[in-house]
């Protein structure tokens, strides 16, 4: 048989009318149901034949992409010891995700969520004159992020395979250079997608580095807020979105008036104090509490508490301040028991005057005056409070989420919301790694450096569901075609019937030679099942060949993505399709 | 830049002069020397940018092979749940070889080795009809093996990359079928990689089954040693191999002479009392303890000594010791303290007289007669010993080792001795897995059946190793062509002369359009090292270009192989290779 044919009955794909429970979003549901995979455990699936196939095509795309911008593929292993987590601390600092585990001679591993540390030690010992730099290395393989809650199917499952790359340069201009290129290779690769996705700024997370960006596949059920400028090409994922009013708020010109507590029973929330007071949320200052070190390993180390004020109308950035802190996790919120101890009073009836612990304030509380906030007493609030003269501020910063009809950072436009499914990750990283594990080279003086290093991500199986989730309807997936499993889908009405057989073969075997894909649906099912599973696979093209239509030289071609029907005499069929395609 | 075509200076090899020390095996030590592979911990490995052309190259002719025979391909996951493997009471046979974790919920999980459990779990609730099999299943991937002393490089190594296919089937001559059809399968792909090899019956071990061949490479580093007959088809791995004399030894014809005991000071060994009493080894008979429970898990039952006597020229075959008893793995041989507990005696001085514990003869004791075994007294032997009057035996069996120049079992020719590396494995599995998972269907007359599977194995990393174990010379590689990472190494002497290098990529570029894969060593290095290095690396055709061999119209063009030497004009060298490969 031709490899560009696949008979239905030849595999093993079993569609369902029903998706599993657990499967929430249109995506996760439409890969259950066509059985381009199944659950063995919460966050692992096994990849059935069509499902792998979109996933190697994807993968396809990415090689010869990354082969023009000089990716030197090699495979790194899954399990990886200890000691090389040690070298950086990572093993510390990457959190409870970082699968771990003891083998039978009582010696540590972890299962590889990413390869930093695994591709320094690839090339340390070999990389040792300038004349051996650039290099740029990736691979494409199963990773593992031990989820806590995996849902959502591949977009936040456990097992997952995901390409990584990493560059080695001399300096930091070259650096910058490699990332410019791996960048522009991203581009190329979504592009070829044929997908909507925007590339936006991002925050660095436990990786490290500084200048960082994300691609980030457009869809409703996305996990990642973005924020894009209606004028110019800035956007950024909320995380590290800069907060700035549309219109500056001036500075109350009211002078100062005498501080005053007030009874505020049951007053425990903005809202309540809004109803209560009558001044609106924006006018109002809340008073938060988090412990200032790494929230991840928080329970192992003292309480370091701090306040955050913001607006009444704003909401913290957990990212802009554990940046601010300079942690590698987002710090904790205190628990009410912790804010008690602390302040004295429960969360409601908190505030900043009094207490002798870094008081972080946003930027948006400083045109604010003679204001309301908690007294650290239950029941009682502080009204008239004026920063500087009754409490003092450790740092004023941008601490709090942007939104939707806030101004552009880079122009005088509006920034518009979108949800997106981060696919690709490109981050330059700077010296950290090559300083921390001793990757060094002699430069052209004879002098050791340390190599600057970028790594790039692509989640695989992540946007092959991604392109699912942007690209579907109410009947089932419309596959993109770089991606689709095949090409064309045959519905063979009668195929016990010898002359349409033969045409049905006779099709798919001039598509083939032209490299085109094609599936035949030859079980003996009745047309509804098989146009209704047609629907559901969602690939391209589906070609429907019926004893009557073959005798009436009539065969109906139709295009998945707007379902119009044509119908054709039988030698115009392969035109058609193509054209189509 | 040609896909065909890749220069050294554009990828990341570095080649060593000296193996590491825990490299033991000529092919271990040139995979490591060439940049093949470097190792990330015991037994676990990143393979090069070179060493995954290989892989990837076998692993399409896998592909296309199973594809041929019908096989659907999948991606099961590596990280699986303590539930499944329960279901086959797996979890507690496959012994500490099985990598088991909890993850940071508290749930169990182990990294596959094997994916019998995977598969049908896979399959279970789809295949509900007897028109939904036959189904030949396979995946390529990543496992996990948690050896406990890993070495030879991917030979016996932690990580490593398999093929598993398993076979469904509605009875047993489909079964039986399909394992034919897998068989001629991996018959085709291992002829393909043009090896020499041998297909050998086997044991099962722990995976269960009847039917069962091994695929060996031949190499002297083997760890498997063979048995072939030097007259018909008859091949097997010396665990399983029947063991017949030569020549039937008669039964001796003396009268049974009373019983004696006699004192054998400091004769602990079958050496020692050759010597001491001048009767030949094949006449004396020696006596072994074991405990007749599983030897993965013996520590956790109680002991269950039993006695098993042979030839004292003979050795014991835990293998058939393991089948005779019933057992999952071969049980324990007990230590000298419990031998002592089990007959008074240390293990030099015991024999079968006396002892109330079961007593398993090899068949090679039954033509002796009056022969000596030890007393159950330190330092006394008896002579004149006689089963059925002395002692009575539970079970005569072949449980020896088979050995070169014994008997062919099915001729009247002798054995000769192999030594080989198993690089694939085929099993016929029957009802096993379907019936402890409840793997049904219904079969034409609507009564639900278990179907019958059958498991298919291939070493992918092992074989590339074990292909170069079976064909290297003192100076490297010698690449059998269908796996070569590539097929012709240009020795660029001169990279700097403009005319010498268009000339190269002349020739790269004229092999490349006819599908010829070229490295170009264009490394700033002298002729000595790319020589040596291109010897090294072991790709099957090696042209030479050098500024003074182009103006004078002269390049070498050699065959690894045999090192053959060709000089030509430069526009006889592309016809050259080609004939070459």
């Amino acid at each position: 048989m031709n490899k560009n044919i696949l008979k239905w009955t030849n595999t093993h794909i079993f569609t369902q009318r029903e998706a599993p429970a657990d499967a929430e979003i249109p995506s996760h549901q439409l890969m259950m149901r066509s059985g381009f995979m199944k659950k063995l455990a919460p966050g692992i699936y096994t990849y059935s034949s069509l499902g792998l196939r979109a996933i190697r095509k994807f993968e396809k795309i990415i090689r010869e992409e990354l082969h023009k911008a000089g990716g030197i593929e090699i495979l790194m292993p899954m399990v990886q010891p200890k000691e090389l987590w040690m070298e950086t601390n990572r093993w510390n600092e990457m959190g409870a995700g970082l699968l771990k585990f003891k083998n039978r001679n009582d010696h540590e591993f972890c299962l590889g969520a990413t390869h930093e540390e695994a591709v320094v030690d690839f090339v340390r010992h070999d990389l040792k004159s300038y004349r051996d730099l650039p290099k740029n290395i990736y691979q494409i393989q199963t990773k593992y992020r031990d989820e806590i809650r995996p849902r959502f199917g591949l977009m936040r499952g456990r097992e997952f395979i995901m390409k990584d790359a990493y560059t080695f340069d001399i300096d930091q201009a070259a650096a910058l250079k490699s990332y410019d290129d791996m960048y522009k290779a991203y581009q190329r690769i979504f592009d070829r997608l044929g997908l909507q996705y925007r590339i936006v700024q991002a925050d660095a997370g436990n990786i490290g580095g500084s200048q960082t960006h994300e691609f980030q596949l457009l869809a409703e059920a996305g996990e990642d807020a973005l924020l894009v400028s209606d004028t110019t090409q800035f956007a950024a994922n909320i995380e590290v979105c800069p907060a700035i009013d549309f219109e500056t708020p001036a500075v109350s010109a009211e002078a100062a008036k005498p501080l005053e507590k007030f009874s505020t029973p049951n007053q425990k929330t903005i809202a309540d104090l809004e109803k209560f007071t009558s001044i609106p949320a924006h006018q109002l200052v809340k008073t938060l509490f988090f412990s200032a070190n790494d929230g991840m390993n928080v329970k192992d180390k003292e309480l370091k508490p701090i306040v955050v004020l913001l607006r009444g109308s704003d909401e913290v950035n957990p990212i802009k301040l554990k940046n601010l802190l300079g942690l590698a996790n987002p710090p904790m919120m205190l628990t009410d028991e912790e804010v008690k101890a602390t302040t004295g009073a429960s969360p409601g009836s908190c505030g900043p005057v009094g207490l002798k612990i870094p008081i972080y304030a946003d930027n948006g509380i400083m045109h604010l005056k003679n204001y309301i906030v908690g007294a650290n007493e239950d029941s009682f609030h502080l009204k008239n409070v004026n920063h500087d003269r009754d409490y003092k501020i450790t740092k004023i910063a941008d601490i709090r989420m942007a939104k939707e009809g806030d101004k552009c950072p880079e122009s005088s436009g509006r920034l518009k919301a979108f949800r997106g499914i981060e696919v690709g990750h490109v981050f330059y990283l700077g010296k950290k790694y090559s300083e921390k594990m001793n990757g060094q080279f002699l430069d052209k003086n004879g002098k050791a450096q340390h190599y600057e290093m970028g790594c790039y991500g692509i989640g695989v199986t992540r946007t092959v569901q991604a392109a699912i989730e942007q690209s579907h309807d109410a009947d089932g997936i419309i596959w993109p075609k770089p991606i689709s499993p095949f090409h064309v889908h045959i519905c063979h009405l009668d195929p016990k019937d010898a002359a349409a057989t033969e045409y049905v073969n006779q099709v798919a075997m001039a598509l083939a030679e032209k490299n085109i894909e094609v599936f035949i649906d030859d079980r003996d099912e009745r047309p509804g099942v098989k146009f209704k599973d047609a629907d559901l696979l969602g690939f391209p093209v589906r070609i429907v060949v019926g004893k009557k239509g073959f005798e009436a030289d009539q065969i109906e071609v139709v295009a998945r993505k707007n379902k119009e029907i044509f119908k054709l005499n039988k030698n115009q069929v392969i035109e058609k399709a193509q054209s189509l395609l």
